[in-house]
């Protein structure tokens, strides 16, 4: 967490994370909805951490404890409140009522925001500390229906007036409120408690804090925002438009740092992934989390990593599936219709078609021919199979785990291999050629009779 | 069909669907071309019936057996009409004269306008009851070039003129003629004949209707449409523009249904997909024709299905091809570049790696292994192949069928089966591991020696 | 290269290509990195050569093999010149000073603006035959910053502000410069030395041609352009626009030709890709370079094809790769999972599912069973596979090159076939099935034992 000056006050983030999402239509909980491999709430308390917050808490549906082990996973100090009425955010608030209790600086974010960033964050806190009692995010926007409206007077904010309350003339206005808010630890109680719900919806709305604020007297303070971190997720619409828009961020900062993406908009990556300098990705890949790859690999067309490493100048794809600890070393390489799972391939080693690697260890050097399976699962247990530096596995082989091909050691092709292979020794494992001449006529007249038959009953 | 109001008139809708269609430079009928799996006169055929045509008259390109075929698909009480020669759209209606004489009311649509929907129709339809003689289909465009031009004035429809024959001023305005319109039955043949050719390109337009019936003292209805809905397709460009239309569409009602598409712009659907709710599918997926996904199923990456029907639960994939007749059960589960063809896979059953099922049925539970091939053709005829529940299919096997795996039973890795194994039985089908040490040098100098001979020569 | 007009004079095209590219933080020289599958360079040296260029000069960072090597490769009659200081880009034309001496036109490139076409290099010369010293290409832009501007006067060119050294009412003006100049040869050298450094960046800027033509009475033409053909490439954000406005482009052209693409934004061409007619190409398409596919083809979604030829009516797909010498003929077909590479598939020839067909000749009508692999390398050597016409390869066989099955000839599913089979025979290589009945639950038991006992320990 990041100190902001010297006159350090505390900040307490508080995310609001209770909402039903009835309009996602899902059996999940609307903030556990992944934006790049990670929730949206992850996202905001991501933001939050990154802002600086020494306190976070966080306002859920009571008893949820998928949303509690995600705010476990993802801000593992933060405090979980309860929120057992729907009244509106202002009550939601004050659902954690005792985090706020501490003074210093308030935050208040929303799950269902999930663009926004830890620099806006603390951009919408800064002006408590030049006596500011509440700061609101507000953005322009050419299409106004539906937010908020941020009402002002000679630059100075007077209130926040929701679509349903405005008048003729404040709908025509364009400034429009994102719905964070930061407030004066001393007095956000007062303020959020004093909230009332004389309104068209009969909601304890939370940006009433400013008109009660500009009452007594105080300063409210604007600090402006893009519309798109304030855009807000109810459906699944408005989800794919975050996604596309976190991808934008995510692919931007790949190319500046270096990776060429031959068409970006077919790229997806996670929040995790990490791309080296000269990557070159081709169109259509998938980064699921936890991917790393080193400078100058090639990620092929069709490939779809997670949870994977490759050290520097590997070339994959294309269609490949990467998975589960998968990690190749300098230079391997591998190509097309290949999977590895929990499985090491060495320096310079290959696999170049068709080929299952799972649970496997492969020395440098080493050629694994078409068609290869590592037999890793027996139905109850998995094993490993472990194949020596330089050693030449023969296409369509299958290697039945647990077993070791030695290094330097050749399995001839279409072998089943059960038994440790010593160090540069054949294996051979397959049945012998028998011929039948003048086979085919004789049996397609048979086959192509039988269908005849087949047709006439 | 659906009625519409208590004083029910019958509806007659023409779909000219005779245009040549030479800008698409194709052997196929412009008409037959698909978007999102159907044909463009299959959309307007849709449509019409949607709208509730009570008659459909088609009026096509004499002597094409395909296009006939497809109209007796798509709307099988239809009426064929065949238009020898090409005068421009007023004769073109006349061609299908034997069908207007009817009374009722009367629509003609276009085989290359596939975008319009059958609210469109109905409304087109709605001014017709309330007394107008015609109703012509109308929307603003921000750059009208190429299309005819609505004259009103004081809001009373007066003529439609095209292009060629506007004046500059008449060419300034920017209100369009979809080209779509709705006449009185009782007169509609009248009208039709009176359309004269007297204009810059001599042809007898459609649209001339419009200032008969003005002359003839009788009202012009406007119904207004979106620009979207009147795109015509004429050449491949326009072609993909209205596939990019449909697609939207789709996306748009999956995602409000309740569906996740990570991203919606790489996901093919077509238009009788049916996407359960919570369903997550990942990018890089095309959906032919025929598919059905249950409730909670995964579609992960680079997937490929057509006619296939997901229980719920079901994970796909990445790369994975379904078709024709592939039916997962709940809880099944299917991996990386497996195929599945007439095939059924029961609840909770497996195959993860690199297999092709076809003509299969494999049981509850059971678990195919990587590299498992289902040998159903013998050049001839196509043969089944049945799993057993809890059955376990040891890697690279192949199942020569007519085969039947017994509930229970195990195959070892790397056997290719013949006859059928026993419930609970171990079938063993493979070559024994012979080694021979040492080999391995000897034999890559001897390698490495042709080679550097080969050079030589 | 083309002419252009009686009174022919030459024309020398200058193509600046010294730039570093820092920002592309890349250790390969940007005008190298590619675009459409031929690098920037190959793109600006292509667009001279439509030009008509009788004499190309290309600045180079001296010392860079590879770019001299792509100078030949795309441009083999041209002048190379080391650029060894970076004083701008008047003094990198001056570089090739020897290349301008010889009277008639030049014209001056980047390397760095790959959007060029020949057409607007030609149309930028022309006024010079009309009495212009020097002319400039220029576009309105709606955000200029950045760009230096045109300054004119009663539509007369004055002279170009670079942004830097521009007033507040200089950069009010939209019209921008693109780079790109035609200058009289007769004088290009004169101008280009005369021009100083006198600026806010202390550069020797190629624009300031302009202003002394002016001052010395010449005339001084503004040829239009599309501002997208002005587009520089400095980072690879501006790579990957470059790129999709080249896609734009091939996609475009092969939709109007007679192509149909279904989603053409996901379907990735090269420049020299070739679609014949009624070609269907599903979404998700990678064409790398060196493909010609014929009239009729489908070539279905996920297939990456690279130096491949199909013939007319054949199937691909989905999920194949196709490289290196890969031949389709006529109405041959292949499935999913399928690789081939240095392969040839006879008329009407099949392999329809997870095949590897490397070094292979395969007759007509044959047909490749699901899982085939051609065993082509031994660690050493590539051997070929011969399979003759009409035969029949039973599933999850292994073919061992160098070998060869006769036209007719059936093998066996799950074979390894490592010596000829004649014509019309059978060939069996596998091993014979055995059956242990009741083994299965005794097995199960002590796997699920063992793992107990794991547990434990």
């Amino acid at each position: 967490m990041s100190l902001s000056g010297d006159n350090r006050r505390s900040l307490t983030t508080v995310v609001l994370a209770a909402g039903k999402g009835t309009r996602m239509r899902s059996a999940l909980p609307k903030v556990l909805h992944r934006l790049a491999g990670r929730s949206m709430l992850g996202h905001v308390l991501a933001a939050a951490q990154e802002a600086g917050a020494d306190h976070i808490a966080v306002v859920v549906e009571p008893g949820r404890a998928d949303v509690a082990a995600e705010i476990a996973r993802e801000a593992p100090g933060a405090r979980i409140f309860g929120q057992a009425e729907r009244l509106g955010p202002a009550p939601a608030v004050l659902c954690a009522r005792e985090a706020l209790g501490a003074g210093g600086d308030v935050v208040v974010a929303f799950g269902g925001t999930p663009l926004i960033t830890g620099a806006t964050l603390a951009r919408l806190r800064a002006p408590l500390r030049d006596g500011a009692m509440v700061a609101v995010l507000a953005f322009e926007s050419a299409d106004p229906s539906g937010y908020g409206r941020v009402l002002t007077e000679g630059g100075r904010v007077l209130a926040i007036r929701e679509e349903k309350d405005a008048s003729a003339a404040e709908r025509q206005v364009r400034l429009c409120n994102a719905g964070l808010m930061a407030l004066s630890g001393a007095h956000a109680l007062d303020l959020l408690t004093r909230i009332g719900n004389d309104n068209a919806a009969g909601e304890y709305y939370l940006p009433d804090a400013v008109a009660l604020a500009v009452a007594d007297g105080y300063a409210v303070a604007m600090v402006p925002v893009a519309e798109e971190e304030a855009h807000g997720v109810n459906d699944r619409v408005q989800l794919s438009l975050a996604e596309a828009v976190i991808q934008g961020r995510l692919r931007r900062a790949a190319l500046l740092g270096g990776a060429t993406l031959v068409a970006p908009d077919t790229v997806f990556l996670s929040y995790d992934t990490v791309l080296g300098q000269d990557v070159l990705v081709e169109p259509h890949v998938v980064f699921d989390t936890g991917v790393t790859v080193g400078d100058g690999c090639v990620v092929h067309a069709f490939a779809h990593l997670k949870d994977v490493r490759l050290e520097e100048a590997v070339s994959i794809g294309p269609f490949v599936r990467l998975r589960g600890g998968a990690v190749l070393e300098a230079g391997a390489a591998i190509g097309n219709f290949v999977e590895m799972k929990n499985a090491r391939l060495g320096p310079g080693a290959k696999a170049a078609h068709l080929t299952y690697l799972g649970d496997a260890e492969v020395g440098a050097k080493a050629n694994i021919g078409a068609g290869t399976i590592t037999c890793n699962y027996d139905g109850v247990n998995k094993h490993r199979t472990t194949i020596g530096a330089g050693a030449f596995i023969g296409s369509n082989s299958a290697l039945v785990a647990p077993v070791t091909v030695g290094a330097g050691a050749y399995v001839a092709s279409g072998s089943v291999i059960t038994d440790d292979v010593p160090e540069g020794a054949l294996a051979i494992a397959r049945g012998r050629q028998a011929v039948r001449t003048g086979w085919a006529e004789t049996k397609r007249a048979a086959l192509l009779a039988a269908k005849a038959e087949q047709k006439k009953d």
